[in-house]
């Protein structure tokens, strides 16, 4: 049954009862429960960090302490990249990470994350939600005993900080760059050798030179990693990752075991969170973004469409390969592509239209 | 449990509710809080009506019926319109509705639903989460005895159906329009004559010709009211609702008798249904245009810039008015203006480039 159908349906049995849509249930859930979530960011770090720390800290609240959180930010119990493993293995019951950080396991994973020339956050939310996204993802992770939920989101990533000017996939020749995932292997096709580097040893291999060029997200969090010192050029948009979205990834026979209740509240948290941290990022890059131009004399430039064209000539190689991994790899793809003609169409009616002429006419510049 | 079998489960223990209420409340239930909620949409509509009973549902299943939600549709305890005066009352603890209902009592409510070149639903979440946004809504409500919380968003809304090419503001002189708040006070500075009309009878007066154009929401919603076998073109972008923004407006002496808990969950389990409707209508209006267009031969239109800029120059003067209003409205204003320009930057640089491109080289057209 559809979503939607069901809705109505269960809508209809109500009808009549315009008195009380819920009673109380006679068992309270009095238990208990000890959930132990690592996350794979440093403690405090601006955005990510902070916004895993606040969906730990409102579970608990949530609950008034009955879920007993106890949150470890990465390295304090185990790596950032061994999260899922911990997980999995049942000695944590819950992990905060981008999942595309498991696509070495399965390609798969990086599509609940992001994929180049993939949705932004609102096609993303739609997609999880009533497009099909969730299942998926529920499949994929559930082959590695995980539970999966979202919990945050980043939205459209810059293109990267260059010292030279790229004007068509040519310039991406010999590049040596900081971008890690399909993002990476798309521009080693064209030529250039991605590097994977975490956040805090970036700076310091661009300011020595070891690599040329790196991204990182947008404005808010590029801004405290100083890369405007190192490099002149930032260009936008970024076709690698245009909405990264965030997972909890809880143990699934731990989440099996929960009352109807927890998992209910641990999914409201969740969901309030993925909200809450594309409205802070959203929020934050404006005034970023002014600051970085004002007062560090960024030059920001714009992909031209010869670029764009080479990147997803490549991207289109890369996923010819992706699909080519496993069944289920071609299905979550396949499940991709098509709703983002789907949602697309309609993007191209509502923001991207709409957003064109509200800046147009109101006078907003880059 | 799966989020749709809850629903099945809820539905089911609803229609026993319904026999319950004759019964005295148990003596055993400590903490217990009765909140009846009146909606301004009809019962089961589609979206908007769907959306309220799901969140009234939520909170129930949040606190295993603690908190005792009593779901009324329009006309079911009170007429639509008369949802805020009820709450204000303290008759009912909240309501679930467009704020801008309530522009007659004060202009300053219709920025927190949607004003004509007013935010995107990612910019709208961004100001009211961390723009400052919130707290001026809270001002506002508060001076009628309501505490607010965001609870839905219908998304970017199409520019109306019409039976003529509209191709500068001047094709709007003399034109009957169904289009309320704002949107019809800059479409009536253009010579238009605007109309309000329910969602019930839209229909009717465009086929008898009583009106000659009429707007609603978007795709999925417009498809159900039939407007396509009465006006041939289906205009984009409009500017008159960018990003409504529905609001559950709490009782706030009510409001203030709640733990912290309790306040902490209707929160949540607002914030959740604000990212679902949204979720909701941009998975559907994707579908739904496409099948105006291929089954129903409806033909899609975009607004020119000619027409962008007479629509501006009449919000400018409408906008006047409303700052002229009082301190408030103009505090309001102001920081709607403020934060319109730093968020459209980043918009600029993030969703409007990248759907841009993105869009163009996946071939995704109208």
């Amino acid at each position: 049954m559809e979503r939607r159908e069901f809705l109505l349906k269960g809508a209809a049995i109500t009808t009549g009862a315009a008195a009380a849509t819920t009673l109380a249930a006679p068992a309270i859930a009095q238990g208990r429960v000890e959930m132990a979530i690592v996350s794979t960011w440093p403690r405090d770090f601006p955005g990510l960090g902070v916004s895993a720390q606040r969906v730990a800290a409102r579970i608990g609240e949530l609950t008034e302490g009955r879920i007993n959180v106890t949150y470890f930010a990465a390295g304090e119990k185990v790596g950032a990249f061994d999260s899922l493993d911990e997980v999995a293995a049942g000695n944590s019951q819950a992990y905060i990470a981008a999942d595309y950080y498991w696509k070495g396991k399965h390609p798969a994973w990086a599509y609940f994350t992001a994929v180049p020339f993939g949705f932004t956050y609102a096609e993303m939310d739609a997609w999880m939600k009533f497009g099909g996204g969730r299942e998926l993802h529920e499949e994929v992770a559930g082959g590695f005993g995980i539970h999966p939920i979202q919990v945050g989101n980043t939205g459209v990533q810059m293109g990267g900080w260059f010292n030279k000017e790229i004007n068509s996939g040519d310039d991406f020749k010999g590049l040596k760059m900081r971008i890690p995932g399909l993002g990476g292997d798309v521009l080693a096709k064209l030529g250039a050798s991605p590097v994977s580097l975490p956040g805090g040893q970036i700076y310091e291999n661009l300011v020595s030179g070891a690599i040329d060029a790196t991204e990182w997200v947008g404005p808010y969090n590029d801004y405290f990693l100083k890369f405007y010192e190192a490099a002149k050029y930032y260009y936008f948009p970024g076709m690698h990752e245009p909405g990264s979205q965030l997972t909890m990834g809880c143990n699934a026979s731990w989440w099996g075991g929960l009352t109807d209740t927890d998992r209910n509240i641990i999914t409201a948290a969740c969901m309030e969170e993925n909200a809450m941290q594309m409205a802070e990022t959203n929020a934050r890059n404006g005034e970023y973004l002014t600051k970085l131009i004002n007062d560090h004399g960024v030059v920001l430039k714009e992909f031209n469409d010869e670029t764009y064209d080479a990147m997803y000539g490549a991207a289109e190689e890369v996923f010819e390969e992706t699909r080519g991994h496993s069944e289920l790899a071609a299905k979550v793809h396949d499940a991709f592509v098509g709703f983002r003609a789907d949602v697309g169409r309609w993007m191209l009616a509502a923001e991207s239209s709409y957003l064109r002429q509200r800046n147009r006419v109101t006078g907003v510049k880059l």
